[in-house]
């Protein structure tokens, strides 16, 4: 059994390559809800459908998130009312959110739910939120004060500094059912590529997570998302700046120490090793840039044999 | 000034032929509630929407509610996951339920919305809900108890038998700012020929609108939504045969005697000119009807001779 700490776009391409190299009813993701949004009154969970999307081959290849072939009649019209479009949600997406919300309302539970999607879309693997009570991203920002993950990320393109992060209702939170067991049981858990500080941190700090990741620490494998000191995609780079760590593969064995054993870096950082090392964890050097299917088949099997 | 008191879309018929003949600015309609709608976690209102986009030119002329154009890409979508799709939404329409939604959460009330959602139409006549707070109509069937209203107009095509109609919510619902006022302000009061048991009667039964019409009784006009014995549209027919009334313009007389002081009933009927008038209704035999504009027109002009 294979466990993954998963965040969005990143974690989508690491699991893509997970599910070609082992069968997937073997591999479990725990995916990041904090910057989970209600927006019109649909509950949107960015990063499980980031998770779904790209499993079901269904993805947009050139946005990375939302659904191939999609069409915009819904944003359209609620252009027409002068109603919030900069967070875009398409019309086959749609359908997504109408049916989790509505299940929701229902009274299912978040876990529930996304185990329905996934079936829905043929899936074999398992895909958990890290939680099912509701948690929210807060950015603390110097022009515009705190505002929430989405504004920050999507509204402003995550391009003004921050000073602070702050996850909303973490420390009251439980472990959505399934995930302790999943962390405990695999044989390797795999934090994936995704943002350290905003899409992993807040699933490690939910009570008793990261506690039962670190009991296991030895065969924890984690894939620094900082290559050549630059995140692939997002802001991992400069919130890890602004926030007082290293933008460097070494920062991220910093952030990850006592909780991971062994760093995948990227080539480019092979002359981080010796700094990895000096962090206590192994360092593994491979290709980690996953242009493609095969280099996300041939890291997730790096991360395999680094966690055995 | 006029006010009609409105369901769907009969009433957006009439209305869309009383602004062809009074300036809209002078027109207020104050829809029924009570069929609306909590889906996948979306406020929709039907009655409302099918006037607005009646009086917008942009309801799709076939189906008679929804917009025209309509894309349905949403709701394939939902059918992948098993979702309720019997109760269709458009992609564009869904664009006015996420707006309406969202603003509804953060506080606005339904009042504010619609005329938010009127002027971005680019109408001038006033749309009032009859209440800002929630109605539900629910339907005693006798195949499957007691269901909500929608279930039993569209889920059954309204083609089970009704043992009675329960409007969840009336008794303690107050009228929505404006709307008394619209009512004893007019010069004429229009009830719209929609279904009087499911459409009017809902509007009727908010504590103080049956008084302030009934008060003006003189000047209160209805339109027959029963010609020759039947519903043009929809189940009044039926309903009214099942609830103990007669399905006809003398029906239809008793149904409103006591609140309305004209009965417009349809050429067809005139035979019935003096079953109406025994109810203590004065009664105009016209054309009914609207195929079209010309129709609609010339039955909002009858509406007002009579009301004068």
């Amino acid at each position: 059994m294979i466990t993954t700490i998963a965040g969005g776009v990143g974690a989508a391409r690491l699991l893509r390559g997970l599910v070609a190299v082992v069968a997937p009813a073997y591999i479990t993701a725990v995916v990041n809800v904090a910057d989970d949004v209600m927006i019109h009154g649909l509950y949107v969970c960015p990063d499980i459908d980031t998770v779904l999307y790209t499993l079901a081959e269904a993805v947009d290849p050139e946005r990375g998130w939302g659904l191939a072939d999609e069409s915009w009649q819904a944003m359209e019209s609620l252009e027409r009312y002068g109603g919030l479009t900069w967070f875009r949600l398409g019309d086959r997406d749609l359908g997504t959110h109408l049916y989790r919300t509505g299940r929701l309302h229902d009274g299912a539970d978040l876990t529930t739910v996304t185990g329905e999607i996934a079936r829905a879309w043929g899936l074999d693997l398992t895909v958990l939120p890290a939680t099912n009570d509701r948690l929210r991203t807060h950015i603390t920002t110097e022009d515009l004060g705190e505002i929430a993950f989405q504004e920050y990320f999507v509204r402003e393109r995550h391009s003004i500094p921050a000073t602070g992060v702050r996850v909303e209702g973490v420390e009251s939170a439980k472990p959505a059912p399934g995930v302790l067991g999943a962390i405990a049981g695999a044989g390797t858990v795999i934090i994936a590529p995704s943002n350290p500080i905003v899409s992993v941190d807040p699933v490690l700090e939910v009570p008793g997570i990261r506690e039962a990741i670190a009991a296991r620490r030895e065969s924890v494998v984690a894939v620094s998302p900082i290559v050549g000191g630059r995140a692939l995609k997002g802001p991992a780079d400069r919130l890890m700046l602004e926030l007082g760590h290293e933008p460097s593969a070494a920062g991220i064995a910093r952030f990850y120490a006592g909780l991971v054993g062994t760093l995948v870096i990227d080539e480019q950082d092979a002359a981080l090793a010796a700094a990895v090392e000096a962090e206590g964890l192994r360092c593994v050097v491979t290709q980690t840039v996953m242009h493609g299917r095969r280099e996300a088949a041939d890291l997730a099997r790096a991360c395999l044999e680094a966690g055995r």
